[in-house]
């Protein structure tokens, strides 16, 4: 039977890799076999593509540009290591997937939706994940927690463009039931035990097709 | 006025590179500012791109991986460096664009025609060059012609990859009226003397509108 495919999504300084350690655990616990990736990467080549989106440089990068990188790096890490992982009946955690790219592209550059979503169609051909956990901050919390390291080229976006880009997570995730909204402004013990229950929930649901 | 878009086609080992020099040289004869370039690259970061494309990799990379980094690289270069040129009045002379991807990745690939015009449509957004030169070879002989040097990803490929791509090519040649084919299976003198005159021909239907 298919794997699962959980995703975790937010802004920077919200806490997704440690989170993401967390989830893995957990469903390693309940007997599943679990890759734990990350976007825009999760290859060697994705990873290189990952490297040009996020380098400072002189250049501006062309919006639709960066969009065509993202999934070109998207469509690498579908075929090379989510596909088939979810064949053999692992269970995929990925921190950021096309929500991201929703909120980011979408709503923090103000590009076409329906550019976003064309080419969603074509490099998923259908799949979505099964969960998303998203870990909502206020922007002004999160640009605290990132002040004490270097910056990437998105992290050097001004206040307005986070804020569209948490307005852009928000409403997609009250539109879609795949969504967990997690408050992450929390101690990390209250988000721990929030993204604990949440998975429990889930996992309960799933029927019995563990591989061990 | 807008400048005008010329681009050249072709394998590899057919002499773009060369014949390149000599339309740029021809057309500044006649009074214009031309701009040489080349896809995939012709800005900083789209070389970079160009070289993910052409490096040769344990990965394989996927086909819709590879479609997406060349768009992305088309996407970069149009907004950087061919559209504000042309809309200068200059000349652009570029060594491959899109006819190479309907060539390589529709023909030699085999991915859907549909797709590719799909985001032709997106990231030229009505832009196609004015006159495309075809420089076409056997492809015994060109091969012939690059046995003695190191090969990239797309040179690895079998000889049948590249009697479709010859074919797809041939095929949009025929079907559209910016396309001049030229035989370059001939000496260079002969090749030469053609580009000439395709030039000076093409030079004489262009209302008088140089820059100088």
């Amino acid at each position: 039977m298919r794997g699962r495919f959980i995703t975790l999504e937010g802004g920077e300084g919200v806490g997704k890799s440690t989170n993401r350690a967390l989830v893995v655990e957990q469903i390693e616990q309940a007997g599943y076999r679990v890759v734990a990736t990350r976007e825009p990467g999760g290859t060697p080549l994705a990873e290189q593509i990952r490297a040009l989106l996020l380098d400072v440089r002189e250049e501006p990068m062309a919006p639709q540009a960066e969009l065509l990188l993202i999934f070109a790096a998207r469509a690498q890490h579908l075929e090379r290591v989510i596909r088939p992982a979810l064949e053999q009946g692992h269970w995929v955690v990925c921190d950021r997937f096309t929500d991201a790219t929703y909120a980011y592209q979408g709503g923090g550059r103000g590009m076409d939706i329906a550019t976003i979503g064309l080419l969603e169609s074509l490099v998923q051909d259908g799949l979505q994940p099964d969960l998303t956990l998203y870990l909502d901050v206020p922007v002004a919390v999160a640009q605290q927690r990132i002040s004490g390291r270097p910056h990437d080229r998105f992290e050097r976006e001004q206040t307005a463009f986070f804020e569209r880009v948490r307005a852009s997570y928000l409403q997609r995730a009250g539109a879609d039931a795949r969504f967990r909204v997690v408050d992450a402004e929390q101690s990390l013990a209250l988000v721990q035990s929030r993204i604990r229950s949440i998975l429990a929930d889930y996992l309960k649901s799933c029927p019995d097709d563990r591989s061990a």
